[in-house]
C-alpha cells in the first residue's frame, strides 16, 4: 500500500500528537492527580466519547451549542450538484446543504444525532440520573478524560484537551466545599506548585451585591461579567462597559464597583449587613474547615471573582498562580445541574483542575521529575552472532523482575551508550565480538564500560 | 435548569458508561499491560481523537470506509424542507441531503473532513511519516486508547472499544516477532490467564500453500478465508465453500485441504520442499528465540491460522483461550503499511491485545483481585456537632499519608460499617455521640468495634 507523498502527516488543525516524552509527563500529572483525588475516596467514572445531541444541546448556551462537534449519520445518503439536487427534491423531499451561510436551525437533526463529549459535568447529570439506584447516596466521584470543542485553536486553546474534575453529588454540607478545595490544593502542592491562590467567592453574594447596588435582574449577567474583568482592566473600564455598553445607571456602576472593592469578609458585612449574612456564613465556614488541610494558607476571599455564569449556586472558587493570564482550574456549588435529567434540584459541588495549562506552566518552570524514563537498561550485542544469546539473556533479566529495553540491531559499545543515554536510560549492556559480557552505568562516569557477570548485573540494576 | 423527564438518559447505542467498579477493573488490566509492555522498553503515543479523513478512508477496506465515524463540519450551513431547498439552489449552489437512499460519492467532504480513530495502526504511520526524525532509529511503541467503529452493536460488539497495541518499527531481525510475542504473553500470564495457545503461521506460507494446490492468484483470499474456519467447520464445509461458492477445482480443494492439515513445520517442510524453506525458517528462528521467554511452552505452529486478509507479509499469530470463539488478539509483521504516507517500506511488526475481551473473560472466571477499593477508610461522625472535627482528623490522616474517604453527612456506627463494606473499603473510623473515636476493621470480624486512638490507628491502617 503505497500513496502520494503529498499526503498531509501533521495531526488536524487544533489537535495534537503526543510522543512518548509528552505522554510520560502527562501521565505523570494525571497519575498524581487521581492518586490524590482516589487518596480522598473519589471514585473513577468513564463516560463515552459521545453523547445523543439531545443530551448536549442547550447546555453550555448557544456559543456552546455551535462549538459541539457533531458526528455525521453512518450512510446518511448525500446528493450532490444542482442538477442531483432538484431531481432528488422532486422525488424525495430534502434537505439542502450549501457551500456557505447561515444554518437552517433544526435542520442538523436529519444529518447527526450524536456530539462529542464537551466537558464531565453534563454527562455526570446524565449518568446520576441513570444509574441513581446504584451509586451511593453520596456519591464521589473523579474523571479524567478528553473533552471536544470546535473552537478557534490558539496558543494554549486546544480542540480537544483533558479536564480532571471532581465532584461530590448528593450533599448540602459545607464540608463538601472544603473537600474539593482541600484535594486541588493537594494535587497542586505535590505536583511541586508552591505558590498559588485559591479565590473564594459566593453566588449570593454576588447577586445580593448588584441588586443592593440598584441594578436590575436583567441586568445581573452583565453586571458580574464585568465585575469578573477587574483582575484585567482598570475600574475606570469596568464601569465605562457597566454604563456606556450595558446602559445602567452611572451610579449604580459606581457603587458596584465599590462594593467589589471591598477587602474582606467583615467589610461586606458592615457595608451591607443582614442582607449578605447567609453566603458570609457559608464562607466563612468553608474557611474554616479548610484550616490544618492542604488549602491552608492558599485561599483568598475575593470578591470580584464572578466564573462565568452559567449554572453555580453558591460558593465558587478559581485558581490562580502568578505567570498565568487565566486559572489552574475552577468550580463551586451548582445544586440545579446534576438533577436536570430527573426534574428536580440535587445538591451537587465540583471543581475542574485544568490538565493542559498545568502542563504549560509545569513545561515552563521545569517542575517536572528529571527523567522519566519507563526501563532500566538497553541491552543489545555488539555482534550479530550474539543477538539471541542477548535477547535471551533480556528475558532473564525480566524474570527477576528488571525493566529490559532490547534493542533487536547488534550495535557498537560507543553507539549503545549513546543511545541509552538518548533514551534516558541510566544504563546499557552488551555481549562484545567475543560473547562476554560488559556493562555501562550512568551513575559511574569514571568507568567506560566493565566487564560483568550476571548476577552482579542483577544487583546493580536491583 | 430543569428538562421534561423523558430525556433518555441511557449511553447512545453501542458505547457504554463505566462506573467506579467498572473503571477500576478496566485500569487495573490496562495499568498490568502497561508494566509489562514499559518493562520491555516500549514507549507511550497518543495520538488525537480524529484524524482528516484522507488519512483513514482507503485503508481499511470499503466496508471499514463505511464503518468510520464522520465528523460535521462546524457551521455548515444546513437549509431544511423543499421550498428553501429549492430558493437556496438557485442562488447557492448546494449539496442536497435526503432522509433515504444512497450516498452520492464524493458528496461527503462538503459536510466532513474529519474521521474518530478506527485503529491505532494508521495514526502510528501517520505520526512515523511526521516525525520519522525525531523518533529512534527503532521505534519500539505502545498504545492504549480507544478506537470507534459505526458497526451494528452486539454482544460483546462495541461501537467505542480500547486497544492495547505494541509494535516495533525499523526493524526486519526475527527476534521483534519474539519479542512482542514473549510481550503479550507476559501480560496475559501476569493478568492470570495460566492456559492461552499462541498460534503461530507465516503469510508467505500460506500464499505457497494456494500456489501448490494449483489456485490461481484471484482465488488466493477466498481460499485463505476458508482456511481461517476450519476451528469452525469441518473439512467437507470447507471443501464445499471453496468448490460450490468460489468456483474452485475439487482437486485444488482438497490438495488445499491436505496441506491445511499438516501437524507441523517438518511435515510442511517433507511435503513442500525448498518452496516453503524461507517461511519456516523464518518460523524456527521466532519459536526458538521464544524459549525462556513468557511465550514458552505455549506457541503452536497452525497452518489453519490467516489473521483477516490486509497488510500481513511475514510471521501472524494470534491468542486463543479455551471458552472465548473469537482470539484475545493477533498480530504479525505488516511490512508494506508504515511506510505508506512515506512512499516506501519500512519493517514493522506487532501485536493487539483486545481489552474488551480479555475483560470479558477475566469477569466470566472471576480474575479479578478480591477488591479494587480506592480508599483504606471510611470517616463520619454519628453526631452532626462533630462532623467538623471528623473532617479535621481526616485531613491528618491524609498527612500522615493515609487515603481517607470523609463522608460529609452524620450515620450511625451501624450504617457506618455497612456503608464502607458496601464500598470494599477495609475499615470505618467514627466520633461517636461524645465525640469519642471508634473503629471497626473487616479483617477483625470479632469486635463490632472498638474505641481506639489517633496514633493507634495510624498505625494499624499503615
Amino acid at each position: 500500500m503505497s500513496l502520494a507523498k503529498e499526503v498531509l502527516t501533521s495531526p488536524p488543525k487544533g489537535v495534537r500528537d503526543f510522543l512518548p516524552d509528552d505522554v510520560q509527563k502527562r501521565n505523570y500529572v494525571t497519575g498524581v492527580i487521581k492518586e490524590v483525588y482516589e487518596s480522598y475516596g473519589f471514585l473513577p467514572l468513564e463516560t463515552p466519547a459521545y453523547e445523543r445531541l439531545d443530551t448536549l444541546l442547550g447546555k453550555y448556551g448557544e456559543e456552546g451549542d455551535q462549538l459541539l462537534f457533531k458526528i455525521l449519520h453512518r450512510g446518511q445518503p448525500l446528493v450532490q450538484g444542482v442538477r442531483e439536487a432538484a431531481e432528488f427534491l422532486k422525488t424525495e423531499g430534502a434537505i439542502v446543504v450549501g457551500r456557505s451561510g447561515e444554518t437552517a436551525p433544526g435542520a442538523e437533526k436529519y444529518l447527526s444525532d450524536l456530539g462529542l463529549r464537551y466537558d464531565l459535568t453534563v454527562p455526570l447529570a446524565r449518568v446520576y440520573a441513570e444509574y441513581q439506584a446504584r451509586l451511593p447516596a453520596i456519591f464521589k466521584r473523579y474523571q479524567i478524560q478528553p473533552v471536544w470543542r470546535a473552537d478557534t485553536p490558539g496558543k494554549g486553546r486546544f480542540r480537544e484537551f483533558y479536564q480532571c474534575d471532581v465532584d461530590v453529588i448528593g450533599s448540602e454540607s459545607r464540608l463538601v466545599e472544603a473537600e474539593v478545595c482541600a484535594a486541588v490544593s493537594e494535587c497542586l502542592t505535590r505536583l511541586g506548585f508552591d505558590r498559588f491562590t485559591l479565590r473564594l467567592n459566593h453566588r449570593a453574594l454576588l447577586r445580593t451585591l448588584v441588586e443592593a447596588a440598584g441594578i436590575s435582574v436583567e441586568h445581573e449577567s452583565d453586571a458580574i461579567v464585568a465585575i469578573d474583568k477587574l483582575d484585567k482592566i482598570t475600574p475606570e473600564e469596568v464601569k465605562a462597559e457597566l454604563v456606556e455598553k450595558k446602559g445602567i445607571a452611572p451610579e449604580s456602576a459606581e457603587k458596584l464597583l465599590t462594593f467589589a472593592r471591598l477587602p474582606n469578609l467583615e467589610a461586606l458585612a458592615r457595608e451591607l449587613g443582614e442582607k449578605v449574612a447567609t453566603p458570609i456564613a457559608d464562607l466563612q465556614s468553608i474557611l474554616e474547615h479548610l484550616k490544618g488541610t492542604p488549602a491552608e494558607g492558599r485561599v483568598a476571599f475575593d470578591v470580584s471573582l464572578a466564573r462565568g455564569l452559567g449554572y453555580y449556586t453558591g460558593a465558587i472558587f478559581e485558581i490562580k498562580v502568578a505567570d498565568l493570564a487565566g486559572s489552574l482550574g475552577g468550580g463551586g456549588r451548582y445544586d440545579g445541574l446534576i438533577g436536570m435529567f430527573l426534574g428536580k434540584n440535587v445538591p451537587a459541588c465540583g471543581f475542574s483542575l485544568g490538565l493542559e495549562r498545568i502542563l504549560v506552566v509545569m513545561e515552563e518552570r521545569k517542575m517536572y521529575p528529571p527523567r522519566l524514563s519507563v526501563a532500566q537498561v538497553l541491552l543489545a550485542a555488539a555482534d550479530p552472532s550474539h543477538m539471541s544469546r542477548a535477547f535471551a539473556l533480556a528475558a532473564e533479566l525480566r524474570r527477576a523482575g528488571l525493566r529490559v529495553d532490547f534493542l533487536p540491531k547488534n550495535e557498537k559499545p560507543g553507539k549503545l551508550r549513546q543511545l541509552a543515554d538518548q533514551r534516558g536510560l541510566p544504563s546499557a549492556v552488551w555481549l562484545d565480538e567475543k560473547g562476554e559480557l560488559f556493562a555501562w552505568f550512568k551513575h559511574r562516569p569514571e568507568e567506560r564500560s566493565r566487564k560483568i557477570d550476571i548476577e552482579e548485573l542483577k544487583q546493580e540494576l536491583q
